[in-house]
């Protein structure tokens, strides 16, 4: 598709150009809202406008209407890694036909049940396969690869920490 | 819902007396596949069956036809908070009507870009903004977010380093 990788890179050129002239474009602000709906399920809105739900499985108390936060974490995690193909494919100049990317995650609910707590309530241990198709050399893929690992966004939440600084407010209710 | 809350205590209960009488129980995999459909459209298939997709904005060369990862990631965030303040109330005894959680994330875009090898492809900042509704004195809700804080799974992915494995197959195409 060279068309599209063309289209791509013209998006990181004046992207580029835009901040140059101005900085503060760089800042992106990224947002969700969530309401606990039901016993375990969520209802989500993101700032792009979207909705959509998140639940429980069945076998820990939830209704299974949706997919459950561990699975929302790998999915960003994957489709991540699969957009940062496409965009970094444009910015090198590889031809990419098909990214197919699996994810794999370990949990101990231990921690999250609070059973030991020298358990971490996350995944101890995450994997991501990914499957590439194209007609380059397979040196320009692990090249390709590369640079995604080093510039994938949610790859950098999961693998370095992230300050997160969490605020309360308790509503009495009769 | 002291009906509700009693049957989380329950699941706990029967989570734990399952653990102790075999300890590999304690061990949940979560998987999610992904599929670049369109010029950033991934398609994904988590583990429970669940289906959806992702996109990216228009303004950066995407479709906009769902969220996009960084929205999936504060949202696993967010949706993990709600569903942890519901787990933990029924563990402590904490009566709870209401969670609402909004998550804010601060992103620069030169790190997804590369124009700056020093800037982050992640969050550089997160907000958890939560309000609790519900009967007890607001101390108690207190010791309930600082219960959820140190047990939320996708908080600590945030938080903490999460090992991630990566692994690369270049298929060759026509």
């Amino acid at each position: 598709m060279p068309s599209l990788q063309t289209d791509l890179a013209a998006v990181v050129t004046a992207t580029r150009v835009a901040i140059t002239a101005d900085p503060k474009v760089s800042h992106a602000g990224f947002r969700a809202e969530h309401s606990l709906v039901g016993p375990t399920e969520v209802a989500v809105r993101v700032g792009s406008g979207h909705a959509f739900a998140v639940d429980q499985p069945k076998g820990i108390g939830g209704g299974d209407v949706a997919a459950c936060p561990a699975e929302y974490a790998l999915a960003a995690l994957g489709s991540c890694q699969a957009i940062t193909y496409r965009f970094w494919a444009a910015q090198l100049g590889i031809a990419l036909d098909t990214v197919e990317v699996t994810v794999e995650g370990d949990l101990d609910v231990r921690g999250f049940f609070g059973f030991d707590e020298g358990v971490r309530p996350g995944f101890g241990a995450v994997r991501v396969a990914v499957e590439v198709g194209g007609p380059e050399p397979a040196e320009r893929y692990e090249e390709l690869a590369r640079a995604v690992d080093a510039h994938c966004p949610v790859l950098d939440i999961f693998r370095n920490k992230v300050p997160v600084h969490r605020s309360l407010k308790a509503v009495e209710t009769a």
